[in-house]
């Protein structure tokens, strides 16, 4: 399979097959594409690996029709399903561990491929920090970049209507139909029009307290910076920075008064290596001379297509226990196990994916893995 | 001579003597008792090294009665006049390049010896940020740190007023009796009784504005460490920050709001390496390891005291053509001389010590020289 290419409808339906499909999250998604070289294989290949990984019950494959129906949806709203190998996928979101294989987009879907910068902040935003973020944002598409956020109340509301002229994008928790808060749904559908939406959760989703991180990586993973206006310790704000960070993105964060609690996140991010940030200006010119390099050269294959060795059975019974043991309710980064087993990363990770198909161990950002059950 | 020794009485005049003469900076004073041992032989000889430098008229000695007078008015005032080979000289002061020859000092002596850590700030400071000052003072205080500031309104006020029971050191533009601004006159007063008070400038001197830069590396001289409180571009609180930085003490700097034109000063420094620091705990956790450290083994000699080869006039007469010509009114740094001229750092050190007891350059911070004739 290639690294780049355009699925057929049938193509496209089997991969949304198996990233519904029970315990199938997007880094086995594509463990299972790596191994099994497309989504048809891999759909047949799971109940028998889920098996292995120490399943009782079968597991849950996506029916066609409800895979037809979720399409189908999307389409009569007047959106799309774009898939991770697809030119029309979002560049940045291409390199992360974890990108989401099939997203839903609706819009000026041209602006995906744009240089794109994320704004995130406070729900619970000061009047001096939502009218900060119109300045930068309105600056910010001034100078050619698309700003991105997730849609939610203060910060990112501000920074999407700042910039639904210059071109704006916005990652929704749920399903790409789901206002949240309701109070945004005229907001999300401007945006919808003029701008673009984008959401990993199937049609009709209405979106957990878990979504939220999975959104944020989403925001830093099309981004090629994220600016974070203002954030109290431990908020969301703070997540996505971090991931960010870990996605290889520049993090800039606008400081604040000690005697503000809103500006804590954001002046810890600036002790820790972010890039204190008072204008626009000052953001365009440190990303003058990465713009345009990252679109045009990816710096690592688009996915990991080869085809590796896959580890005999005998290979896989043996190690299995010693996994097992190094395995614990915290979660503990898979380099680690793999260091800590003595085994060959590829018989780990085909343990791993088995374990994971059995609904065993999830997996958590940062390459890290924990214990179910 | 040693690098330490306490000076009689008489030596001690001398030394006053020499510092108070024409065209006789910090750095010359020392250059001057490198070479001829002792202050005494330095007087005797400068009268022709000026006249090697092209000095026309006579240099002005100070006359022995005059330096009686201003160590009678200090000693009158309650206070002391300490050279910077003596036990009692603040530590970190002997370490700058430019350090005073001799400090005027009143008030607990002692606190010179301690952890000394210097609060600047703006004079036109804001309540929160007076009150964030107080704060910081009385804690820094309760973590065993002497603070210092220049007793200017403002910030330097709040931190001194905070300090007087925990141990504040003011250094004065003027001489150790002038109170500048007038209406810190009791503050001052207090301080010369309760904390400590340092002049460098001789007794009764009004200050110039040329005085305060001079003040302000004696308060990072004198500190291990550097809190800027707020700062506005081009502030005073910055030429502090930048020197302490040069003398190798750590900056911390306090951030603000973009929208804080009072912050701009700041932002800008943890954009440029100051660390960010929104608590007082922050600083004495940062300084826990070099704490007492630093008092107890200097890390180079406490003055230069060895004896240099000194060039001989044949080579200084070729020489100081092209010295000349490297000059100019814009500052240079003297490396950067050496650098050019190709000469032999001491060849080009005496032509520029000539130079300077001829009144034709000027030394700047940095280690840099500019022509005045």
């Amino acid at each position: 399979m290639e690294h780049q290419k355009e699925l057929s409808t049938v193509e496209r339906l089997d991969w949304l097959r198996l990233i519904r499909s029970e315990n199938v999250g997007p880094i086995t998604f594509f463990q299972l594409i790596e191994r099994f070289g497309n989504a048809k294989d891999a759909l047949a290949a799971i109940p028998e690996l889920a098996k292995r990984g120490g399943r009782k019950k079968p597991i849950r494959i996506c029916a066609k029709g409800m895979a037809e129906r979720e399409m189908d949806e999307v389409l009569n709203f007047g959106g799309e399903m774009i898939a991770a190998c697809e030119s029309t996928y979002p560049t940045g979101l291409k390199h992360i561990a974890d990108a989401p294989p099939i997203i839903s987009v609706k819009g000026q879907t041209q602006l995906l491929k744009e240089d794109i910068v994320g704004i995130v902040g406070s729900r619970n935003a000061s009047a001096v920090s939502i009218n900060l973020t119109q300045q930068f944002s309105l600056a910010l598409g001034r100078g050619g970049l698309v700003v991105a956020s997730g849609l939610a109340r203060g910060i990112d509301s501000a920074a999407h209507k700042a910039a639904l002229n210059g071109g704006t994008i916005a990652v929704v928790g749920g399903g790409i139909d789901v206002s949240y808060p309701k109070e945004n749904h005229p907001l999300q559908e401007a945006i919808g029009e003029r701008g673009c939406l984008i959401a990993e959760q199937p049609f009709g989703t209405q979106p957990q307290a878990r979504h939220f991180p999975r959104r944020n990586r989403i925001i830093s993973g099309i981004s090629i910076a994220i600016l974070v206006m203002e954030a109290t310790p431990r908020s969301g704000s703070l997540i996505t920075a971090r991931m960010a960070a870990e996605q290889g993105r520049d993090v800039f964060a606008v400081p604040g008064s000690p005697m503000d609690p809103r500006a804590r996140g954001t002046n810890n991010l600036i002790r820790n290596g972010a890039i204190l940030t008072e204008n626009a200006d000052e953001i365009l010119q440190e990303l003058a001379s990465s713009r345009g390099h990252r679109l045009s050269e990816p710096d690592q294959p688009l996915l990991p297509f080869n085809t590796p060795r896959v580890p005999d059975e005998a290979e896989i019974q043996d190690a299995r226990p010693r996994i097992l043991s190094l395995l614990s309710p915290t979660a503990v980064n898979i380099d680690e196990i793999i260091r800590l087993s003595e085994l060959a990363p590829a018989t780990v990770l085909t343990i791993l994916l088995e374990l994971e198909l059995a609904g065993r161990i999830e997996r958590h950002f940062g390459n890290r893995v924990s214990f179910t059950s």
